[in-house]
């Protein structure tokens, strides 16, 4: 029984098929120019009805930090939660590939910022260039709380950043479980308003190494083949990168993975909210449960077997822990059944 | 009446004397190998007590900047007020100069960091290579909210960052402010209770461009000439830099200059705080007065010449604003009283 | 008929094969921390002939850029070949990677430095902080041009440049074809001549993304775990890599994959030497073969579907062109021979 | 007797005065938004025939470091001589400032670069994203080796980087020397030939720290106060900046000492021709002068208390030794005549 993330496990055996298949070619173009690179881009271009610029990149990490590097200069500013990846767990690498721009981190319940926070901290900008041009905004959806953000939602952010001037990403690492929850079109939940470039990831939900950028905002894309090579983001045998990314997107492989996904943590978070030695921290809207848990029932569990992270929090009792669990597109049906038995026995 | 900076002001006159002093040889070495640099090392090695490696540079944020890249690596954390300088007006010059370092902005009261903040902070450190590895944490001395860490406070934080082989800079900007208002020596505030870099500045204590890196542990220096000219913080024409600075440390005119300046803000203090429409928001400790006035005062002094800036804090009623008043080594006395006058006079 | 270059070709089968397998497991830990790391780190020992600290990493790109910013702090500068990888082929990656460091380029035949010039290059530091530190020098074995350097090469050149405190890096992209070409044991021709870090790679001999940092210098690897994820360099389901190395390595796959290679640039090579109207610019010793065509038979060869680079070079004559023929671990036997007649066949 | 830079020199008596008079002013607005950072720009714009966009910075190497980015992104080239200060004397501020960039060293005579160089360069770009985007050509002008580029020179380059989309610097660390030296007017040199940016230099010149860059393309403006202060390259006392700037620029001072000081490398230069046991390895064109000595004569000179430095190039005998001898405004007269007697004399 594992939870600690949902890239512990393997790669759908649909998209390493096409990745098999996609070595049956004696010879391709390399360096990301294959035909297959292109129908990527044209298979995004129809999911999110428009002709979209999309790159394949070699992880989340650098499609966060390339994605970052088109909106924010090295004197800029980006916007962020405080629990966001990017400011997180990327080990600075957006301060690499942006060349130093401050990422500046915001509170903000379940992981979301909200739109009068923006407009407040704004007001610590005005005394020019003394602190860093505020130019971007990240917003994760999913976001690292498991929570989504509505298309209002972030309707409502564009509104406050758009007249600064400022340029709005989505780290979609979760990007597909997002969507799902909210049952919207990919368009609605991004271009429409206001996303201009967003890390469309694949690999927790699936893939090998399965990401792209994709900018709705072709500007933003001059000179990315240059960021992504000078960033050490660029794939030799891109074949395999295309032929993932095509396998995904086929059959809604992608939504189904990830409505899967959020079925489990929905029934594992009933599971340990119908428990009464356990809290939830938060509404499940995702993949993700974060839950409080009495540290004795933490330890057994794990003894047990069940694996998961604690996240830290501030606030707790001393007798208390925070949890993170994750489901995925691949996570048995029994183990969540059974994980939450092993947790109601252990109160 | 002019309480926006203390570096408004000008240049000591005894130190411009020195500057134009050093004009009248009609060669030197250049680069900052003259005598006057190995002499200015010296000096700085007996007020401290202790032989320092010293090196002048061109400003403040590039005091900080630097000094920060010797104890950060690109992948490093750096721990800091939230309302640091480096944080908040260095327009990401400590990213430019780390690497891509990451400062996490802590909160605290007076701009000062508090040891529980730091080891709080510590425990969402513990998870490997995903967040960037803390190795350093910088103090402000005075704080930008004109408070002082005392070499007690500085000894608390050492004693929770030392063990995890963290390094200590303090930006002493103010470093002289800081000294003259504790009342110990330059060895008690600093190397004795931990700090291994300095940003010794003087330039807003009557300097012109008056700024050096003192390290306490000399292994930190080690091929800081380079860093130094790369990051274009070599004067040419060095002279100029070493005679500032030794007829700053000449004669304590560096303390008899922060003694002044402490005073005077001192007055102010008193004089706002004795007004039944104003209100103090941090003690005096240092040259810095910070105050909340209701607008309509702010408007009206400010029309009537007077010069300062708003300084955004969050939780104020809408008809109030914040102020930072700053006083310095060349405020005229009559400044201030005739200031404290206009104050009251627009309740 | 490609001979555009060796990441043309596919994966090797038995590698994509446990790939497959590696998929089987259920689970397994996630960001190279899993078993299968661990196994690549001893069986590189093994290999080599010491304990060695060895990091997977993305691609090539990624790995001579990071196993340089162990070896030069951003103020250095590296020497290596005018026409090496890292300097015309990484789009500034190393400088991003090393935060700015310089690469240095030097002349030299076959794209092999020799000592005397890195001696009398070395001549030009002398004059402190100005110019960048010479920290490092990078070696490609085999060369951009199809070249090997003997043990004995790398030693004359080690005996330059550790005496002045300088670092090697191997840029073993083609690591594999320069030691069958040699003969020797992967330790002569690496850490026991001198070789501090080398870029282990096998993605142009039958890899997906089949890259390692293998340190034989333990020292430089401190701290790499942050480095690489820093760098977007860190696989999340790091099982696949490892898998890769692990197949590679064993029964002699990249051995033997790389004699094959070499094997049929020999026969390539002799067969163009053979013409009367196309020269060699270089003697075959790895799996590229270049020389000189008249441009007419280039045109005309490429029009029949034979695919391969123009390869600038200065002092030709205006109808001849220079080329790049890479041959591979999986270019069938027979596209060979048949390339020759084809170029035979177009005088 | 030194000649062995134009920095070993003090400050113009009359540029120090203005810094005095500077001091004057009780109070003035600080961080180079003074009414005489205004005044220098209008003043500039006057000079250079043309409304240009100016900003004081603290060195030459902040000047010529912060133009090339404002020009060359970090995945972009810098086209520029192998001997140019920015590539050899400014450790590596470039790569900094501009994020990584790369410098493209070329060879030429004298330090000028040939256009025909350049077009032959610009054939090793052509295969896209893998090299460096070549963005940038910079010129020293005076050159390192102290020749002049003509304004047909300049046009010539322009005429074959300008289709590229190339844009040009000028590193005019000795601009006033270069500009007397041909008899041209400021915008005959710069904008009318195709210069976008210039680092225009006083400091060696008789300036204390006396640097501006000038934008002929205001475009390239947008967001440079964010550089600058990123950079750590914004004074803040900057009156003290501007009023340097506008005593340099009044009353032609600027040109008055770049005339002296060429004069006198004439006649150095041509003291050491007339010698038979020296040669002039480069035509004396503006305030430097080269030349091979003995090594015998260059240890007896020294010995007698002259000062210059060694020039290491390649190609000279073993009892040779190249040296640089720079003259400025205030070197003696009676210096360089005793200095070509005790040269003669050492024969």
């Amino acid at each position: 029984m594992n939870f600690a993330s949902d890239n512990v496990y393997g790669v759908d055996p649909r998209i390493m098929q096409a990745m098999v298949d996609a070595n049956t070619r004696l010879t391709d173009v390399s360096y990301c120019h294959d035909e297959g690179a292109k129908a990527v881009e044209q298979r995004l271009s129809q999911i999110f009805g428009k002709d979209v610029k999309a790159f394949l990149v070699m992880n989340g990490t650098g499609a966060n930090s390339l994605s970052l590097s088109t909106i924010a200069p090295p004197h800029g500013g980006i916007f962020c939660h405080e629990s966001s990846h990017i400011n997180t767990d990327e080990c600075n690498c957006p301060e690499l590939f942006t060349g130093g721009a401050k990422l500046i981190p915001l509170p903000g319940e379940g992981g979301k910022i909200a739109p009068a926070t923006v407009a407040n901290k704004l007001n610590y900008f005005g005394h020019g260039e003394h602190a860093p041009k505020p130019t971007a905004i990240s917003l994760s959806n999913a976001t690292e709380l498991g929570r989504v953000y509505s298309p209002d939602d972030i309707a409502a952010l564009t509104a406050v950043v758009r007249p600064k001037g400022m340029k709005l990403h989505m780290d979609g690492a979760r990007f597909a479980n997002a969507l799902v929850s909210i049952g919207c079109t990919p368009a609605e939940l991004t271009w429409k308003v206001g996303i201009d470039v967003l890390s469309f990831g694949g690999t927790k939900n699936g893939g090998m190494m399965l990401e792209a950028v994709v900018f709705f905002d072709a500007a933003l894309a001059e000179d990315f083949l240059y960021r992504r090579k000078r960033a050490g983001q660029l794939q030799s045998k891109g074949r395999f990168l295309s032929a993932q990314m095509l396998a995904y997107l086929a059959d809604d492989v992608w939504l189904a993975n990830a409505k899967r996904a959020n079925r489990l943590a929905s029934e594992l978070g009933k599971g340990i909210s119908a428990s009464n030695h356990m809290r939830l921290s938060q509404p499940v809207e995702a993949n993700e449960v974060f839950a409080v848990l009495p540290k004795a029932s933490f330890d057994a569990v794990q003894a047990k077997g069940a694996f998961f992270y604690d996240w830290p929090i501030d606030g707790l009792n001393e007798d208390e822990i925070h949890c993170r669990f994750v489901t995925s597109w691949a996570t048995p049906e029994e183990h969540v059944k059974d994980f939450i038995a092993l947790l109601r026995s252990h109160a």
